[in-house]
């Protein structure tokens, strides 16, 4: 969990957070979450582009058009695979909260997440309510952390402070993991919010871009849950207003950006069996989507995570990734593909200066990063991804049993 | 293995088959094949698409284009990431071949597999030629399977005899395995054969439709070597010409495609790790295209694999597969999965009629066939993959340590 530098305690203004235990798949823990925005507050977010998505994912879609103030999570059901009952239940969820708030049921965006295909247990979730509402306090955030996991095995937080002429802005996000590689655990949730304000379109603009190098950099085993969303609230509570004409405005999406890369990175590390953190930097390619293909063809392979939970520098796999990573004309006899600091290939072949024991010993970390150079072009990007372990496989095969 | 229906010695008329061991990589085995086909033969061969292409496929490449006689097939090494002096390899050990033929280099296609990154023992292959020319036989087919296997635990032989009004036609082919799962021990290899006469542009338009329905339709684990082929020699010595005009072809076509299938599975089956075949049928598609997309991607993702090994009906898995497939405006409320007889999702949910002991029972064979109805078209496909097991991880982590 990250410290935020000034030891100041983390929190938005205009923004609280309150939480409750609902019962709604362990008896013992926290699984509600309520945020609520002050009014005037904008709303940006993202949600998974799988075309089967849950509930609350097409009932988020259609409020968010307006003018959100909150945001309804539950964990421990993802109200996914339950057809036209399940979008009645998100409905509903949402007016019960406007009703306990006096708002509109279309204020609120509501998020799920735990098993497919099973209803939403309404009572309990309704009857939480009030408890949720009354803890509602700018200072919830760890405990929002906590009330979002499903398998995930730490809370995931981030924040940053940025100093404008103005004042002082927050910018605070929450994370719970690994949703792709839990599509019926469902889903990659992500909850961001910050004191600056911004205004709507500009904001979706920034996340959309600050997701692009951080929640879609990242991999676990390629799949996409019917669930994932990203939020970004901006209360304008702190009476520092930015927008993109602003000199100022590269350091707010700077630090968006970071909040979003350090919990999709604790998102990686938490990944299921995960022993190994991969950082795969391609450069040298034609363009941006090419370095990201490659990056995620190599992140992909599952040959290529077994060799790293194996620490095997087996470079012949990462260079059939390559190869098979849909560059049109790629010559491979430009590649070159360094192992930390050790070149393992040049020339698309095993590098003269390589040995196994250099090989070896670049494996041995559990951070790694692996630098491909295409040589066709100025483009790059990073893709960050976890080894494929015997563990994977048992929390995979296992997790309904 | 397969057995001829006719049980009548396998073999093709014009084609002949030699092995020898020349300790490429183990001292204790046959790895050398020959294969020699009668003049006026046809050949037709495709190719790994991987950028990354080994030696041997560059050459071989080049001297499709002529009139080859004759295959040299070597195991142990894959003779690819060795550059330059690679390819001078692959030259050189076709032009001892026809040095001793009395050929051309040119006639001669070369082909190896194993170890990525190593150079070929030269020295060993060309002294080894001899032998293997020495048992040249029409019957060595099986000792031909058996050569060319690397870490595959069973050869793979698949044969099929065809009566046409001119008389019989036999075609027969071998294949080595799992391709896809062993990049460094790179490669699929099948080397089909058929005592019919067909002209190589009928020949190689029959292949590349066979190769789709057949070896493109199966996955293991996603990657795809760097040494890939396919051959198919039409010998003519039956005596029996067939081209596409003569209502006869189709047979003929469906036979290759058969043997293709046969073999196709046989890789499958003999996948590493694997404990189950999964049949998956996408019915209902827009296109072929949509149809193999949405069975490739279902039988890629790990979570599906791990819940067939685990024998876990997972369905929220599979749907969630389908819905990141890439089909457009996709309507998950007209997709229904069958799990063999077992309707488990209708209408993109659970079905009413479905029960959890039902789906258990359902995934307790060996053989699971997964049916997918996209509800948009008419178009369906076929793809085979297998489970992924605890075992997968171990002989992918520990294969070179």
């Amino acid at each position: 969990m990250s410290v935020d530098p000034d030891h100041a305690p983390i929190r938005v203004a205009g923004v609280r957070l309150g939480t409750a235990a609902a019962g709604i798949k362990h008896a013992d823990r926290e699984d509600l979450l309520v945020v609520e925005a002050v009014p005037g507050s904008t709303t940006a977010a993202l949600f998974t582009r799988n075309a089967f998505c849950a509930a609350p994912v097409v009932v988020a879609r259609e409020h968010l058009g307006l003018t959100p103030r909150w945001l309804l999570v539950n964990s421990g059901n993802a109200n996914a695979g339950t057809g036209p009952r399940g979008i009645a239940d998100a409905r509903e969820s949402c007016q019960r909260l406007a009703n306990l708030v006096g708002g509109e049921a279309a204020q609120v965006l509501p998020f799920s997440t735990g098993v497919i295909g099973e209803y939403l247990p309404m009572e309990k979730l309704v009857a939480a309510l009030p408890e949720a509402l009354g803890r509602l306090d700018e200072c919830g955030w760890e405990a929002a952390a906590r009330a979002i996991m499903t398998t995930d095995t730490r809370p995931k937080l981030a924040s940053r402070r940025v100093r404008f002429k103005g004042g002082e802005v927050s910018v605070v996000g929450i994370a719970k993991g690994a949703g792709m590689i839990h599509p019926d655990m469902a889903t990659m949730l992500a909850f961001l919010a910050t004191d600056a304000g911004v205004a709507t379109a500009d904001l979706q603009r920034l996340l959309a871009a600050a997701a692009e190098r951080s929640f879609n950099s990242i991999t676990v085993d390629g799949d996409t849950s019917t669930n994932d969303a990203l939020v970004l609230i901006a209360s304008g509570a702190s009476g520092v207003r930015l927008c993109p004409d602003d000199p100022e405005f590269a350091r707010f999406a700077d630090a968006v950006e970071q909040v979003c890369a350090e919990l999709a990175e604790a998102i990686v590390r938490d990944g299921e069996g995960a022993t190994k953190l991969i950082r795969i930097e391609v450069e040298g390619a034609r363009d941006q989507a090419e370095a990201r293909r490659v990056g995620k063809t190599v992140a992909h392979s599952p040959l290529v995570k077994t060799a790293f939970f194996a620490s095997d520098p087996n470079w012949g796999r990462i260079l059939a990734a390559v190869g098979r990573a849909g560059c049109e004309g790629l010559a491979i006899d430009r590649v070159s593909i360094w192992l930390g600091e050790v070149l393992i290939v040049e020339q698309g072949r095993r590098a003269d200066s390589y040995t196994e024991a250099a090989g070896r010993a670049a494996m041995q970390p559990s951070e790694i990063t692996v630098r491909i150079a295409l040589g066709r072009g100025a483009a790059a990007a990073t893709i960050l991804t976890c080894d494929f372990s015997y563990d994977y496989v048992r929390i995979n095969a296992e997790y309904r049993t």
